[in-house]
């Protein structure tokens, strides 16, 4: 079990950090001063593991020790940093976006099953956790939020996680290998359809007033 | 008791397909892919019972059964169907919208009540339980919310639950008649608002500009 | 103790005041009806401490008993009647907004050390708790968040907590007065960077376009 622990903690680790780089980078793209992009990164990459422990009614997993506000801290520094080397701000927060998405499905539906949910109720919980804290920052940012753009997101999750709870219940793959093999799988199938333009159909019909 | 229990049952189902219907509509209407209207669907129909059961710190009442995620399940899948032979969404999302709001708003005072709280902030509960999945889904969605355009709509729950806080407490009518007529009378009040554009007096003066 | 209670609740009292009249003045400007000025003054002044409440998972402070409640009312309908003898919104609200922030930075950090969290994330909180409600508030009337406007908002938060940390730990000043001056501080920075036109530095650089 210690080496699922630990796993875990990396990959709760690596999450906040692209999520905090996201964070970033879409607070910077907007000009806000560094205060606001130390905030807006904390609020993206704790935002869904927030909610998820609210929801858990379990101890918020930044609160009651200081290696997540360290690590976003360290990260919002990095990205400050870099950004004057690096100037291609969408590809940067597209790539670090994905992959915090992907890190944290797998950690939601994780925690649930360790708090004894049912699995659809585990995987409703992973695309909280995944995609909470990027709606949030979008929405702060009064930016359109990337869920509700036209490309693959929340899909992704679903997908994803999934295959994570089927291979997870009904295979004899290492749980570990599981895990990573199933990030992976959300970072791609989010990548290739923004890159090929993958779209679910939409219903059809012409956008009607939304004012009543 | 037990007639009690299946009633509130009842109330809080009707509720939550009401809710995911009006969610479904508004997302199609804004013509998002499948996966994006089933989210907000969920959010819109589960929103403002998980801030109530949050703020009580009792369990979110639909993490630990799958009924309430199978009938959001369905209901999303009918409205979808549904969508292909009927096209007035207004008119649908309207009146699903004050259904939910309605029933909502009771189930809200009554979780209040349970919890031994002050009439008053049982009303404020119920006001939370029926405003707060709306306004979250016109948030993501990026509508106005319903609850700030111009027509009666808090107003509504707040009128209702007085009214049923009332005959709870002074009247000798059954449990079950004082529920189901002040959830008619908060829908009654809101269609015929809309109806015939009765408004609440609003602050004179020209709007200033936002800025500081 | 009972000296330091006594202030607490005065200091939690003053900054509720301080948002409800913040959130009445916001409402008003926007021309919504009473009942939704009502909302948003409860919003905006019970917004941050409830996030607060929540994540520390201790009661809900407005929950139990009736005085915040009644203080937001007796609020709003001063501020509603008060209206009509005052047109100058934007300075009003300003004034109120810059109060509640100091008041609720400094007691969300107190809340934080009673729970014997580390400072920092007593920071956080603290920061939390003063501006979570004015962001809901300005989310709600679709107005740009105060705290993403050019001038110095959170930073106020964050240099006038970190005072009060510092000064709590390693000075002998009484904690009675170590209280109010950093309250003070932060509204002095806040009101001193807005008529002065403060900024933190920004990062340089054409904002490109938010849409992938």
């Amino acid at each position: 079990m210690q080496v699922h622990e630990n796993l875990n903690l990396a990959i709760e680790l690596l999450g906040t950090v692209a999520f905090a780089m996201s964070g970033s980078f879409a607070a910077m793209q907007k000009r806000l001063d560094p205060f606001g992009v130390l905030i807006i990164a904390f609020i993206t990459s704790v935002g869904g593991g927030t909610v998820r422990d609210v929801l858990l009614d379990v101890p918020v997993f930044w609160m009651h020790d200081l290696i997540m506000c360290t690590v976003i801290f360290i990260t919002c520094i990095f990205s400050m940093i870099f950004k004057s080397i690096e100037n291609k701000f969408q590809v940067t927060l597209f790539i670090f976006d994905s992959f915090g998405l992907g890190l944290f499905t797998i950690v939601g539906i994780q925690k649930g099953l360790n708090a004894d949910l049912h699995p659809l109720i585990c995987l409703t919980l992973g695309t909280i956790t995944g995609c909470f804290g990027g709606i949030i920052r979008d929405i702060l940012l009064n930016r359109i939020p990337l869920i509700f753009r036209k490309e693959i997101y929340a899909t992704a999750c679903i997908v994803g996680g999934s295959v994570f709870l089927i291979l997870v219940n009904y295979s004899r793959l290492s749980y570990a290998f599981v895990q990573i093999s199933t990030i992976l799988l959300i970072v791609a199938i989010r990548t290739l359809a923004v890159k090929y333009h993958w779209q679910m159909p939409k219903f059809y019909g012409v956008e009607q007033n939304s004012e009543m």
